[in-house]
């Protein structure tokens, strides 16, 4: 398997799911500032998600840099991650419609670690693959990424903004892919 | 016919077939874990449906690995397959409002059959464009698949959990692509 | 402007097109084969349209073949294709809810007359380009499908099913690129 | 990171953006010319809305055109450009339905300014890029067109017909890519 189809197909899977959470954007019911505000819960949560994946396809870019060749291990567990990745317009949609609640803060932000747990695994793969004679260690940011969105998951509908403002604080610091410790 | 471009429209047409399956997804109509939970067979139809485009351009990428030249008959033979693709989330959709129905089931099991079907003749056609002097055989995995679907398309509707089981252990038989006998 | 991006974004239009076109599919409302059959017109205009896009798809790779460089009349008679294209859906989903009703038939064959013309026009301006010095000339075969496109959008209305078949006739010509006069 | 990658990425989302669109189009609810005709409002709003992506796209390949790397700040300015691209599709929607109310009509050519905004930003940082030593000047052009939208976004409500018309000829300036002042 060659490197480029594999970006090429995950670029445009990431491309379809950036732009169809906008169809989740009902247009206001009214043409009045008021009803456009009432839909700054759903609003915000698209940002938040856009930039997510943008931060993800980023980093996704950043990890596969390197690789010369896909295995198959590789190619199913960029597979598994996109899988995760669909699910964000869904919980985005949820969480927009019912911002305070539990169940639907859990599923999103459970979704989110588990593309941040499949991202890890398939960084861990391509480093196999490309460095087959050196140690792979995570750096404190890793660990501190995966242990915010599994808590998120647990905690966060006991104050969802402060789940929010933690997640997109940590999130901020995959605007720039990460250097790597190993290279 | 350049093979680059007809793999590039494939992928772009398999990308947004396997992301706005997504979009039949309503979300929940409450916000608690019994709400998501009277969604488990749309989410579950979504899932099996997510793995089997995805196993499919695996083996896609893979049959086309070897062709050098794409004809028209190979051209039309792969729209024809994604043809059938197109009509996954439609069938899928259907599956999961009523996922106990005899024609829903048929309809989605017949899809599948015809899919592979296509894929065949496809696979069947570059063999024979690539290696013009060797003689085509499939393989038993390949006999059992074509069998399976056209048996859960006949017989599914008299038990669809097996069906289900059925078609989905088949199909993990394409999680790594054949090692083709001919070559 | 090189011919590749305009390539790849004209397939990726022409691909998102042939899969939205789905998503007008409804599931039937009920389980039944009767069911399924009510949507039959919706799914006939379906497939009509996807044979349509299809055809267009091959034919603009075989256009595009020869051309060397894209000059900015190109890329704007691509444009205006693509954006005659990109109301195939709209047409689509008004025939397929009125079958036989005078206004979305005419839409829908006007919408391809349009399609062919600025199709017709891409055509010569590349041939202008590719070979300045030639003298362009269309087939009778091209002179044919303008005027049953253009026919069908005037008198389609008549007897709907003649014009479907003698429209969806004419477009068989076109599934192999035809072999150009003047090359 | 490649420019390669990042204007097939660009080129998707823009893609996508530009065909679900018409998604927006509802099928007319009746047969006749008169149901058509309803739809009027929406359906121009479409095509100002397709012109004016289409018109950035021919820019965004031109302003890409000299650039031989991309460095995170261009990576992260262009995410932010296809974000404001991304709304039109809403702004739209909210403008087809109302298309004479202030707040949708400022809504709308607010996100153009911004996308206008962004893609200068866009061109400046990658002019610095590429000639690092040159003096980078916008032509009497650009800060029309950014003045433009900026006034429409303020001053559209009072006459939105005037408004619209003004945005349509200032944009056509863009259908050619500008001359650089600065090469």
């Amino acid at each position: 398997m060659e490197k480029n189809r594999l970006e090429a197909f995950s670029d445009g899977v990431l491309a379809i799911i950036i732009t169809i959470m906008i169809l989740e954007l009902k247009q206001p019911v009214g043409d009045s500032i008021g009803d456009l505000f009432k839909l700054a819960p759903t609003i915000l949560a698209y940002i938040l998600s856009f930039a997510f994946i943008a931060i993800y396809w980023v980093n996704h870019h950043s990890i596969f840099h390197d690789a010369e060749t896909v295995n198959v291990k590789i190619l199913w567990c960029n597979i598994a991650w996109l899988f995760t990745m669909s699910f964000i317009p869904f919980a985005t949609a949820w969480v927009g419609t019912y911002p305070k609640s539990w169940v639907p803060l859990s599923l999103y932000f459970a979704d989110m670690s588990l593309a941040c747990i499949t991202f890890h695994l398939m960084y861990y793969l391509i480093f196999k693959e490309t460095h087959p004679d050196k140690k792979f260690r995570l750096g404190i940011s890793n660990y501190i990424s995966l242990a915010t969105y599994f808590l998120a998951a647990w905690l966060g509908g006991l104050c969802p903004i402060a789940a929010f403002i933690i997640v997109a604080v940590v999130s901020c610091w995959w605007i720039f892919p990460q250097k790597r410790q190993n290279s």
